[in-house]
């Protein structure tokens, strides 16, 4: 136990905050070796005299990030990590066919121009996506021998897809699941479809972050639930506002907020959490692309965090992996879940099984695992690349909102151009770049224009030659701090 | 010219329906070789002193039943079925495990026992399925060199699938489709939320047929529609108090009536048309099996005779050729299209972009329609052996309902005992039967037990040896005729 001691002092920052960053250091240094058992958190809590509270919330943060890995009844390790794998930037594939410009951005028709950078926010890496493994395990599910993959299935999602999902989130995320609690469908919005019909009253308010994820408020929109817009403060959604809203059911995206990709930060967590406990709210947490934390900022899962069962936890393999096999989740407290299981018994499985069962093979032999890694290291190493160009290129320009997690960085732009002006500008040189206008509900006339940036679709080299391009085009247009 | 004459006789049976029967006849017995062009509409309608109208419809019939094919401002020709392909029967598959019971059936918990014949209506034939071409064309689709397949494509599906699926329904349905109206997702419940997202207004009234396919019940009652149930006449949809109800939008399986099997004949079609015309309502036609027809019935669908832009036309991969990929479809009419696109903009695609791809190659090379001809064959005969031991084993004590259409029956079964009790019954022997009582929104307390025999998902000799079985331990338990 010797070995462990952290520098910690009271009354700067967080006290678990200090312990986290030590350990970030100690494994990635490999101080710590992979596969080390960490001491239990009462042991370590006893030894460094600071609360149990601390030591969990450190390692959570820790099994979050990946750092370690948690074993059923027997504790924390330290994970197996490839820091030093050389990220990939050669080799460059040719720019894939954009969509048919259904974005749901405010760009206006632009004038066609081959387009040579795209920066859109969900875009994942194409030339290193295991192509080989997924036809393998693919195939090993589509052939006579496992004829059952023709019929339909659970209802809920394949047993062996919600075991492996479970799983996993118990580990990496912290999240307390069973696979009974988790219900599988094709993609966030139909989760929100099903969570609508799930809590079911007309006209009932629902809060969300303004700005927010236009995608999933359409979708309570079209339901008829009317959306209160919660303002962001430093540091997330304003409970306070929140509180006042009367909403009794609140969706967000604690640990990047989308658009802004501010964090939350611990304390205003149980904040939250204290809300829904005192007003019996629930809150919906979307942890879209929680699997990437490029600079340990601590984010333990609201749901870990949560002894009341008011959090419904949302994922999806979209970002992690890929969009379109249309595989998200979500974990449902008990009582919801029997709601669901009265409720919805008649509604079909939407995601398809040959895409659950390939998935669970993945997952099952390590490959979801391994890719995670993989991806954190390139998007580490594309993240910072693309902060690199921007600060130099447009330092004085722009303010950066959201950085440090995820697959894309914000940007505000200092111009008197609108954002639809500007990405019509980069559409003519090349460059598609997307507009966040669309994600605030109450539009705010003296705006400056906000862009999200994709870092996730395009090499390295490409990230720096098109917002070098970006920076040539724009220069005209833009004004100083 | 010379070598068509039918005898038609006015007066007896509607002519068009004696035109197709000739025609059936004549392409069955290959005196009509294959490949042939037919002559005109218009010349032949002066040839046979008929009008138009009557030879367009036999057309279409044929049309809709794979008899014909029509090739683009050229004209109908007839098309090469394989007439006596042997429908094997012999190396039986072991039984695949059961779903998680949760069917949506009124089936009461019964004795676990292992389940040798299930009569699910939703099988499809997994002996069959041609495992060896899906998987080529799914790892033609998902390589390296085919990256685009990993982002997010076109919110309304894939183009190249619209495309495949807009010629499919002009040629072989006869319905009017170009690949901007047609609309991708992830199963029929799926396109239902869509379509009640698109007609919006909250509490509105939306009738369906009584018994009814309750999956799509459930989504409507889930949105907050007003649910009408409309009573079932002999030949469908009582249009009388489909009138008298109000409702201004309705929801009809008129090919193939789930449960009862009812194919809705062509005045009733036209009648119902003229209600959607004179009160400016819409027709939602759900032709989720319409690819199987086994004794020449006209179902000319409601579309294809929709002058007006009244129906939504909806259709489904699930049963003709594998349920669990969800990828179903519909047809908008131009001015619903407009407020799709407007409205529903931000909603993204549900249905997998790598399945979408596949059967886009599937469609395209030809695949689709040799496998829509060969389950025709082999359901055809399977259809044939069903209907025959069900007649020979419990003739007197059941009346077929549902029959000559899609992948299953439907039976009446005289007995005092439920439907749940029947079940129940078959289930301790090792047969599962699926009650058709929840399809009806209105209980009627004098109602005979009546179940749906799905036909597809069985070989032949288990059909027989399951109905043997199953007439074997229900004996007791009936009443005569």
């Amino acid at each position: 136990m010797l070995e462990f001691s952290p520098h910690l002092v009271e009354g700067s920052e967080a006290l678990y905050l200090q312990l986290y960053r030590y350990f970030c250091a100690e494994i990635q240094s490999r101080r710590l070796p992979s596969g080390m058992r960490l001491p239990s958190v009462r042991a370590l809590s006893q030894h460094l005299r600071v609360s149990k509270t601390t030591v969990e919330t450190a390692y959570h943060q820790l099994l979050a990030e990946g750092y370690l890995e948690s074993r059923e009844r027997s504790g924390f390790y330290v994970v197996d990590v490839e820091w030093d794998e050389p990220v990939t930037t050669g080799r460059r594939r040719p720019v894939p066919p954009a969509s048919s410009g259904q974005d749901g951005t405010c760009l206006v028709s632009a004038p066609a121009k081959k387009i040579r950078y795209d920066f859109h926010q969900a875009r994942v890496d194409a030339e290193h996506f295991p192509f080989d493994i997924w036809r393998r395990y693919s195939n090993q599910c589509m052939q006579q021998e496992n004829s059952g993959v023709l019929y339909y299935g659970d209802r809920q999602g394949e047993l062996v897809l919600r075991e492996e999902i479970a799983r996993y989130l118990r580990q990496a995320r912290g999240v307390q699941a069973a696979a009974e609690q988790v219900v599988i469908g094709a993609g966030t919005q139909t989760m929100i479809t099903l969570l609508g019909f799930l809590f079911g009253l007309r006209g009932q308010m629902v809060a969300m972050e303004d700005p927010g994820y236009h995608g999933v408020r359409t979708v309570f929109q079209q339901l008829g639930f009317q959306v209160q817009p919660i303002p962001l403060e430093e540091d997330g959604i304003d409970v306070e506002a929140l509180g006042k809203s009367g909403a009794r059911l609140v969706y967000i995206t604690p640990s990047h907020q989308d658009p802004t990709g501010i964090v939350m930060p611990y304390a205003k967590r149980l904040k939250l959490l204290q809300w829904a406990k005192r007003t019996g709210s629930y809150i919906m947490e979307d942890d879209y692309d929680g699997e990437f934390r490029y600079n340990g900022r601590p984010i333990p899962s609201l749901q870990g965090l949560d002894t009341e069962g008011r959090v419904i936890y949302l994922g999806t393999f979209s970002k992690a992996l890929l969009p379109t096999i249309r595989i998200s989740y979500m974990v449902l407290p008990p009582p919801l879940l029997a709601v669901f299981k009265e409720k919805l018994q008649d509604f079909d499985q939407s995601a398809s099984r040959v895409h659950q069962e390939t998935l669970a093979l993945f997952m099952k032999n390590g490959d979801w695992a391994r890719h995670i890694r993989k991806m954190r290291t390139l998007y580490r190493k594309k993240h910072e690349v693309l902060l690199n160009v921007l600060q130099q290129e447009l330092g004085e320009h722009i303010r950066i909102m959201g950085q440090d997690a995820g697959m894309s960085v914000t940007v505000e732009v200092r111009s008197a151009y609108s954002s639809a002006q500007l990405a019509q500008l980069a559409e003519a040189a090349g460059i598609r770049v997307h507009p966040a206008c669309h994600k605030w509900l109450i539009p705010a006339p003296d705006r400056l224009p906000s862009f999200q940036l994709g870092f996730g679709g395009q090499s390295a080299e490409d990230i720096e030659a098109g917002i070098r391009l970006l920076a040539q085009t724009w220069r005209p247009y833009l004004s100083g701090e």
